[in-house]
C-alpha cells in the first residue's frame, strides 16, 4: 500500500500558484472563475491544476454557488428492499435535477440517526430526506428544520414536525386488510412487527412509530366496526431477527388458542414467518392465513403465491426527492406532496380459519 | 418551510468570538483545543458556540487530525440484497472502529461511479470501497489509489489495479456448480447475467466484469475437463430488467435444442428466470433444473427450495472495512486480506435433464 504521507496531501491553491508562478489570488481568481484575470495566467493556472491533480476544495465552492448539489438520504434499513427500491426513486430523480445521492444506515437505532444527520450536515449536503427510526425522538430532526435546512421525512410522520412527508395512509390499509382478514372469518389475527420496545404490547401502548402506530389503530378500527375486541395478546413487537421472528411465530401458533391469521409487518419478517410455519409443518393458507406488507417479487414465487400490502415505493422516493429539490431551489409556490395508498393484492395465502375463532 | 437566507448561513469562528467578546484566534484555539487559551475565555467561547449552535467546520476539523473518521463506499446496485448484507458487515465493522459510512449507488454504470469517487473524495472521506462496475475501465480508480488514499475494491477485481481486493474465487465455484450440473446428465446449460457488452456473447470474448469473466471461465473448464463444449449460444448477457430476463428464459427453453439447466447470475435475476419458467408451465427441476448465485432467504420458500451458490457476502463487508480501515491507519505490517470461497447448497432445483442433452 502506498502510504506516503506527502503524496496523500491535498493539493492546494497555493501549490497550483506556487507551480504557475502566479500570486495566489490570481490562481483562485482563474480556478473559481471570477474577478480579473488575464488569458495567460488562466492558462498556467489551469495548466497547473491539471498537472497536479487540482481538486476544488469543495466548501469553498459551495461557498461561491450556495449549493453542494449533494443529497443526504438517512435509511433505517438498507437490507429492507423496501429502503432499496425507495432509493432508486430518490436517485433517479436527483440525478436528473443535478443532484448526488449520499446514504447513510441506520439500523433503526436514533442514536445512529442522529449522528448520520450531524455527519450529513458536515459533509455540506444541501438538503435531507430522513426515514426517521423513531417519531417521538425527533430534536434533532426539529433542529435541522429550524436551521432551515431543507428536509423531507419518508414513510414515517414525527410528532411536532411540519415538514414534507412522503408516507401511506397506514391506518386505512391497515384497516381495510384487517376487515378482509375478520371477513374471512379470522378472529385470532396477529401482528408481528420488529418495532422496539420495553415492555410487551398492551392496549393502548404509545409506539415510537407512526407507522406501526397507524396500524395497529387500523386493526383497532376493523375490530372495532366488526363489535369485537383487538386481541391484544396477539401483537407482537421487538421482532428483532429470523431466530426471534420465528420463536414468535411458533408461540403464536401453538398456544391452546392459538392465531389462525398472522399480518406480518414487512418483507423480511414475513420470510421469517413463512419459514417458521413450513417449519411447524403447517400449511399456507388450510392450516394458517398469512399477509404481509411489502409486494417482494419473491412473494408471487412461493406456494401459495402470498396475499401481500403493496406499497408505491419507487414513487415515493421519487416525491420525496422531488419534494426536496423544490425546497433546495426554493421555489416560491411549493407543490403539495402527493398522497399515496397502499393496495391489498389477494392472492392465495387468505383463507377461512380451520376452526372458526370464537372471538376474545 | 423555512427558507430565510440568513438563518441558513453556518455559524462561523468568527460569529462565536464575536459573541464570546474574544478574538478569532482565542475562539478557533478554545474550539479547536489547542494551543494556549484561559479558562475564562475556553468557557465563554464553548458558551456562545453552543448558544449560536456552532457546528465545526469539517474540512477545518480534519485539517487538525488528518481524518474525517468516514468511509465511501460505492456499490453497483443497492436494491440487491447482496449489497444491502456487504454494507452491514462494512458498517458493523466501521462503526466499532469510530467511523461512519457513506455510500453511493452507481446503478452499475461507470460514468456514474467516476462520479461517485469525485463527489466522495470531495467529501473528504478517508478511504474508499468500491464494487467497481468494470474490470477495464478503471483510470479513476488507479488514480485515487495513485494519490496515496485508502482504497479496497468489493467482489471485483480491476486490472492493473494492485490494491486490498475482497472477492471469492469465482473461478471455482462455477467449475464446480457446473461440473455438478455435467454429472447430473445436463449438456445444455445455459448462463444468465445482466452484464452489458455491445455485441451477443461468443467465444473467447472479453467480458468487462471479473466476476462473469471467471465463472465463463470455471463453466469452461468444467465443460473442457468433461471433455465436451460451453455452449456459447446459451450464454446470455444484458438480461437487463424483468421483462428482458423473462423474455431470454422463453428463448432458451423454447428452442429447438433448448437449456436442460439455468445458473442466474444473480438472486435478482433469478426470480425473474423462476417466474418465467412457472409462466411458461415447467416444472423445476423436473422440466429444467436451475442454479442460482446468492443464496437468498426466499431461496427456501419455494417449491422446489433452490440450489444456490452461497457466498460469504457479510463477512466479506467486515474483511473489506477491516483492510480499509488498516491503510487509513497506516499500520506498517498489513495483514493479508482473507480469501473467501463459496459454497455449493445443494437444495431441490436440480435433477437430471429430461432428455440427456446431446451435447454439443
Amino acid at each position: 500500500m502506498n502510504s506516503d504521507a506527502s503524496r496523500r496531501r491535498d493539493v492546494t491553491v497555493a501549490d497550483v500558484a506556487r507551480a504557475a508562478q502566479v500570486s495566489k489570488a490570481q490562481a483562485a481568481r482563474a480556478l473559481g472563475n471570477y474577478g480579473a484575470v488575464s488569458d495567460d495566467v488562466r492558462e498556467r493556472v489551469l495548466a497547473a491544476a491539471e498537472e497536479l491533480e487540482y481538486r476544488p476544495n469543495e466548501l469553498a465552492r459551495s461557498m461561491n454557488t450556495g449549493k453542494s448539489h449533494t443529497i443526504g438520504v438517512v435509511v433505517g434499513d438498507i437490507e429492507n428492499p423496501h429502503f432499496g427500491l425507495a432509493t432508486r426513486g430518490i436517485t433517479d430523480t436527483a440525478k436528473r435535477s443535478g443532484f448526488n445521492v449520499i446514504l447513510i444506515n441506520t439500523d433503526e437505532d436514533t442514536e445512529a440517526e442522529i449522528d448520520a444527520v450531524r455527519v450529513l450536515l458536515d459533509k455540506r449536503v444541501d438538503g435531507l430526506i430522513v426515514a426517521p427510526a423513531s417519531s417521538v425522538e425527533t430534536q434533532h430532526l426539529r433542529r435541522v428544520h429550524e436551521s432551515g435546512r431543507p428536509l423531507v421525512l419518508l414513510d414515517r410522520k414525527a410528532s411536532g414536525l411540519d415538514v414534507d412527508t412522503v408516507a401511506v395512509d397506514m391506518e386505512g390499509i391497515s384497516h381495510d386488510s384487517t376487515s378482509y382478514l375478520i371477513g374471512a372469518g379470522h378472529r385470532r389475527i396477529a401482528f408481528v412487527s420488529t418495532l422496539k420496545t420495553d415492555e410487551p404490547y398492551r392496549d393502548g401502548m404509545v409506539l415510537d412509530s407512526s407507522q406501526i402506530s397507524d396500524r395497529r389503530d387500523g386493526m383497532k378500527r376493523a375490530f372495532d366496526e366488526a363489535g369485537l375486541n383487538l386481541p391484544d395478546d396477539l401483537i407482537r413487537l421487538n421482532a428483532g431477527d429470523n431466530e426471534s421472528i420465528k420463536k414468535i411465530t411458533r408461540e403464536l401458533l401453538q398456544r391452546p388458542d392459538p392465531a389462525t391469521a398472522i399480518i406480518a409487518s414487512d418483507g423480511l419478517i414475513g420470510l421469517s414467518v413463512v419459514e417458521a410455519i413450513q417449519e411447524l409443518g403447517l400449511r399456507i393458507p388450510d392450516d394458517v392465513s398469512f399477509l404481509m406488507y411489502d409486494d417482494f417479487a419473491w412473494t408471487r414465487l412461493t406456494t401459495p403465491p402470498l396475499t401481500v400490502i403493496a406499497q408505491p415505493v419507487y414513487d415515493m422516493g421519487v416525491a420525496a426527492a422531488a419534494a426536496l429539490i423544490r425546497q433546495i431551489e426554493g421555489r416560491k409556490v411549493p407543490a403539495a406532496v402527493p398522497e399515496f395508498t397502499a393496495e391489498l393484492i389477494r392472492r392465495g395465502s387468505v383463507a377461512a380459519p380451520r376452526v372458526t375463532g370464537v372471538g376474545n
